[in-house]
């Protein structure tokens, strides 16, 4: 199993506070230590970095520690390998290209009972689940909507439906998001919290370490974090339902 | 325009003393600086570091050259606007999957009079030439080849064809792999140096720093070095022709 950690937010924010507690449950406070990766979009853009080592021994995730990338849609990952080798083919986020956007996708879960066909347009690179599952939902998505990328009550429900087929096979909370819409699937374990004024302090619990939001953000500023489990211990974090599907948009889960 | 540079090899090789000379272009010793990026294949594993600043004044650039990553296949590329704004979705190389590999691709060039169809597969993202050449290349061989990479003279001879039909259209020198076999197109200038046993010791142009290869290396290894200029002023570089379009594999020029 793996765990997830995402961000939307309505102004570009950095995530390192957040990346912090996060990157030491990869084999220091927890043992997901069979590689990482975070994705950040800007505008239309997007850039991934991986590393098939443990994120508290990578180069890599030292440098995302201290270097603070701004962006309004985030996904990371830290992985405990169920299917797959360790190796830096199967370090999650994955991406694709849709519609002339980049999609990217990380999974907590294994789906044991999920038998990959071959697909036509999209393939797996790698032999997880996860890369499998993520390209069976791109290739129902182009299936359904072959041109351009349809109004989001119409995405929503065909990525809904496909996301229950895949479900059924085992456990399937994942992150996925184009850099506009921001996608979060509880299976089993998935919450969240919304930060915005009155902004407080926050204290991480896999680390002692506490940042003061008031002295970093604006008024209007808004920011959700979404975890496989909460990061902090003096905040109250939202439990998403298993088999609920949230559309998180400008910092908030939108009302479908 | 931009500047290129590859890397091709026999056994993972780190790219650290090559990448020092060539980003110090991006900005310093000459003015590529809208952008850099690098893609380091693992296999058929793939992770491209992007940054929209200067190459000499990226943090990311910084981890690049002094985190010795080891890879066979390497594209790197600095960036001098020509279309598209600067910023992070048209920085190269960029990235899509095909056959269930990663290919990657970076541009030195100008395509002024290429105008990019609507492909079926694969769309650009962000707004330059350079991207969507690379999609026109890969509907291509995805049109002749709808299910699995072909053996390499049938490939060749597709990805020359079409090299051909963009190159007409501009400058077009690029640097194009998945990892298994590395691509080398030269429309106006690029170069390249096999070093293997017996080694030397190097001599950069772009800042005073020489490597003596003899302790670093094994008599096994080989090691092709590809870019826009010559990156050492001790070595003898090989022009490529215009028109010719080389296949790098185990770090040296294969007879097609």
């Amino acid at each position: 199993m793996c765990q997830l950690l995402g961000m939307n937010c309505n102004v570009p924010t950095d995530i390192c506070f957040s990346f912090e507690g996060f990157a030491t449950r990869g084999g220091k406070t927890d043992d997901h230590k069979d590689g990482w990766g975070i994705a950040f979009f800007e505008g239309k853009g997007c850039r991934i970095f991986l590393d098939a080592k443990p994120s508290i021994a990578s180069p890599i995730a030292d440098l995302v520690r201290g270097y603070p990338i701004h962006s309004t849609h985030v996904i990371a990952h830290i992985r405990k390998a169920t299917q797959g080798e360790i190796a830096l083919l199967n370090c999650h986020p994955f991406q694709r290209e849709l519609w002339g956007r980049y999609w990217v996708f990380a999974h907590n879960g294994d789906l044991r009972d999920f038998s990959p066909q071959s697909q036509k347009f999209y393939q797996a690179v790698g032999n997880t689940d996860s890369e499998n599952a993520f390209c069976f939902i791109l290739e129902r998505l182009r299936q359904y909507f072959p041109d351009r990328k349809p109004p989001l009550k119409e995405l929503y429900s065909v990525i809904k439906d496909t996301t229950k087929t895949l479900a059924d096979k085992g456990i399937f909370n994942y992150l996925l998001s184009d850099g506009e819409h921001f996608f979060a699937h509880c299976s089993t374990k998935l919450c969240y919290i919304v930060r915005q004024a009155p902004f407080a302090a926050a204290h991480l619990i896999d680390q002692d370490m506490t940042v003061d939001f008031r002295e970093l953000t604006t008024k209007s500023d808004r920011v959700a974090v979404i975890a496989t489990t909460p990061l902090t211990d003096n905040e109250v974090w939202t439990q998403i339902s298993p088999g609920e599907l949230l559309v998180f948009q400008d910092g908030v889960p939108l009302n479908l």
